[in-house]
């Protein structure tokens, strides 16, 4: 990976998610999956800076997976790992890697003790396929297995089981500086603010300051979101942007936070 | 394009989005926008094929616009087109074109009937920089338009603005032919159902079958989603997914929809 098409800077780790799923793209499931995964990587000084959605179709996985990969610390995926014909993730997964696709002896076990006798078909057997080289990660829900990969996490799409992989993924990821956040809100106008903003901005490079304009209870307000791993900087930018709510003639109410 | 990079059949109108914004990558925001947007291709015979989540960096833009506009019929991008300085969506939209970024006059003209007299900075006139070429999107909202230009729609963020939008755009889309849906819910478990169902996807390769486990009411169950455009042969195999759920016991319920 030369250096220009590396998306990471030093001092960050940062992540990718590939949801897959047609029902996701045809509008019929609405993810939950990515806000949950977002902040928990923040916890862990772990920036998700990019995700793609790709429908249950061979070719898209494979090139999802590969870009992803190659670009990003840590990759997560999530859905296609079931026991029916459209959960093609695993053999997707060992295809991007170029490596076989392979019963997993542990994995055959945990299935083997969740099902009743004579229920461990073809079909739940195939949840125990795993790309060549992965490890397990426990699904303390359903018993499946997710697995990971080289860099990538392989994970169920329901969100109970989702979430519980990730909180046993989580230890085992190494994190970068935590990511802090302050939000200054207040009842001015985005346009009212802009200027002042881009040159607290300017004055602040390494600080992220994000602008988002809300509706509520018929008031327009704007919430103005600083984020940044240095502490000190953190809040004199966010004093900073304080100063500007009051000299405009607003009122900035502040709040800690990492998202 | 060549044949193998291309992710279109002869019969099939699709669509990619682009999500654009630090918020949504953070999980501080929850897209609204995806299923929103998905339903109104759907029922315009437009299909999602694939979504992208960038952050608020140039590069990143710029990169994925081009990406998707090579690949689908239609790109929607959503974020990045309000006043402040992390608003930069019309300007990498431009350059993934090679256009300059210009002054749109109507735009201007929108601007100027909106805003009171001296309140139009010059932080809201860059809601007015259209690539050239670009054509405005109405925002009945709060008047700053969208933009198309070539294959992609740049629209906000905020969803009362985006679906206003995307209803103003909708006419102008051509259409393939409308995908229909059917589900086929019952209480059996997928592993159960997981053979049978293949061999009816086998039987219909041109109807999508997906298998969506839920957990509703502690009662674990089924949503069997069947779509495509021939509805004679969508019924066909919602019957046959039907009377494979009766053969095993369950008791199947069927839905019409287009999702």
């Amino acid at each position: 990976m030369t250096q220009q098409h590396s998306a990471q800077s030093a001092a960050e780790v940062i992540a990718a998610m590939l949801i897959i799923g047609n029902e996701i793209l045809s509008g019929r499931t609405k993810d939950a999956n990515l806000p949950f995964l977002a902040e928990k990587l923040n916890d862990a000084g772990i920036r998700l800076r990019e995700v793609r959605v790709v429908p249950d179709v061979e070719a898209e996985i494979i090139a999802a997976v590969n870009a992803l990969r190659d670009r990003y610390t840590y990759v997560f995926t999530t859905g296609g790992i079931g026991p029916t014909h459209d959960d093609i993730t695993a053999e997707c997964v060992a295809k991007a890697f170029g490596v076989p696709l392979e019963q997993h002896p542990e994995a055959v076990r945990r299935l083997e003790s969740h099902y009743e006798s004579g229920k461990l078909n073809a079909a739940r057997l195939r949840m125990a396929n795993v790309p060549a080289g992965g490890t397990l990660i426990d699904n303390p829900v359903s018993k499946a297995p997710g697995f990971r990969v080289g860099n990538v996490f392989v994970m169920a799409g329901v969100p109970m089981i989702m979430q519980a992989m990730v909180d046993a993924i989580m230890p085992t990821l190494k994190g970068g500086a935590k990511m802090l956040a302050r939000t200054v809100s207040c009842a001015l106008p985005e346009g009212t603010l802009a200027e002042g903003l881009g040159a607290v901005q300017d004055r602040y490079p390494t600080i992220e300051i994000g602008s988002y304009p809300y509706l509520r209870h018929k008031q327009y307000g704007v919430s103005l979101v600083l984020r940044g791993t240095d502490e000190k900087l953190l809040e004199e930018a966010t004093e900073a942007v304080a100063a500007l709510v009051r000299d405009l003639g607003g009122e900035p109410s502040i709040i800690a936070g990492t998202a």
